[in-house]
């Protein structure tokens, strides 16, 4: 950061902001990051002055009216109040900003060799229910079966034995279990790699669906006229000893909202291929399931070290 | 805004970053700036593409971490959980940080004839008691009596007959009567002014106290090593037909806090001189307040014309 010149200066476009005005406005800001210089803490120091300075950069380039900051307050309290231990209406807000895919982005830089990451999304939960290699995820979530395996491994190729892999997906009507609200678990599970690092489960054929929208993030997308679709997609978070955690997704390749995905959660490294497999077509593990259609995809996955 | 270079590239100080690196996030804020192309509205666009640009910037200039940006979430879900009917927590964290002031300024440049205007705080409440001119403002809220009086003009010095004065400050406890939460209604009232402009009521010598610090601002306030008081003050707002409504306060000329008022509320024409009284001196209109000591004030303002 640039302690020379902390402010940004309002642009040319806004040449009606007399020499006078700016100056007031500019000498409100060094106050407000004096107010800041007695932090024991050097980083939240610079957080909170960075935040001072792009924020007043924000109000001064677009003039702010006195009726659009009480709107905004206003926006943050409904976001506020809609939020419970189940609907996360911040995460959402900073998922469609982008603001969550450019910290990913951030702090994905140092390890370009492992399998990208996105965003984590508000529908993780812990302690889901652990399978076997080979079990079934989807417990009460309707759709159509998938079945995924691949391998985990270390960014020398060497195989990775009890990752924790956990995974959860929305069902066919666009809803993860802890959207129902009654206690159910289902589309969620952890395994755990083998001795080769392999790994299989039968999930759900992933399908779009909106992020929540009865909320005040979604009267902002319908406002923009912005689509709150997902690009289809099914989550992982995977974890081993002197690793870096990922968290991550893998997407339909064909999917109609990969360029629009409403969170900008695609990378053209996680589309994978879901091979649509005919009912009653072979299944890897012998299941039976029945006159239901079908489909598998692999994902290997490639841990990073942990940074020193 | 510039539709040229719509984002601000990361400062020189951040060399460490690589330039490819540098080209995958400014891609994603592409993205995301494109997202609201389609928005119906121009100044809704304007301000989410603004919103995004300064936002990731933000982001990117810190390098934010992954852990930050839960910390962040974290904290406006507290706000969101703190926020009620009595308690604004959104309003004091924009006070703090200086964007209530800051809107205040990029809204009043055009008034510069007129009193000057601060920030408008949490407390106010809709259809306080009217009362007389002389009257008083206290109910039950401790504190030592303050006679404030003064008149109500335009920008040309002409009277202004019946404007409506609304007055709310803080009791000698440092709290305002909604913050007892027991319905009580003291230290607020609205009066008019007479045919000559003139207006006067007896309120409490205003005493600093601290904005309320057992919530997340508070918890902020404290990590940075920052003051929650506010410099000693007395609300207005004055109304009247064909004139721009004045949010604003008067603080006491020599108290301690003027410098650090918490939300940066202060200006130096705000600034008053509050005479005290011993016990026993002659009171304006004759009213006996017994052995207390008292104060006064003059404060005359000056309302701007509607802009057209």
């Amino acid at each position: 950061m640039s302690t020379d010149n902390p402010t940004t200066p309002v642009p040319h476009c806004h040449g009606e902001v007399s020499a006078e005005q700016q100056a007031r406005e500019e000498e409100l800001i060094q106050r407000v990051l004096a107010s800041f210089d007695g932090a024991p803490d050097a980083r939240l120091k610079a957080l909170m002055q960075a935040l001072v300075r792009h924020l007043h950069a924000f109000l001064r380039e677009v003039r702010i009216t006195e009726q659009e900051w009480q709107q905004g307050i206003e926006f943050l309290t409904s976001a506020g109040h809609i939020t419970d231990e189940r609907r996360q209406e911040f995460i959402l807000l900073s998922d469609v900003l982008g603001a969550s895919m450019q910290t990913v982005a951030i702090n994905n830089e140092a390890y370009a060799d492992a399998t990208e990451a996105t965003v984590f999304g508000p529908f993780f939960t812990q302690d889901a229910p652990v399978i076997d290699i080979g079990g079934d995820i989807a417990g009460v979530a309707p759709g159509e079966p998938c079945w995924v395996e691949g391998t985990v491994s270390d960014t020398d190729g060497h195989p990775i034995t009890g990752a924790q892999i956990e995974v959860w997906e929305a069902d066919d009507d666009g809803f993860y279990d802890v959207q129902y609200g009654d206690g159910r678990t289902a589309g969620r599970a952890r395994l755990f790699s083998d001795d080769r690092g392999h790994y299989a489960f039968w999930g759900l054929t992933p399908t779009p669906y909106p992020i929540p929208a009865d909320g005040p993030v979604g009267v902002m997308l319908n406002a923009v006229g912005r689509s709150p679709l997902r690009a289809s997609h099914l989550h992982f978070m995977v974890s081993a000893e002197g690793r870096r955690t990922l968290v991550t997704h893998i997407f339909v390749r064909g999917d109609e909202h990969l360029d629009s995905d409403s969170v900008f959660g695609v990378k053209e490294s996680l589309v994978k291929d879901f091979d649509s497999q005919p009912a009653r077509a072979p299944t890897p593990d012998g299941r039976d399931i029945g006159e239901s259609t079908w489909s598998r995809v692999r994902f290997d996955i490639v841990l990073a070290p942990l940074t020193t």
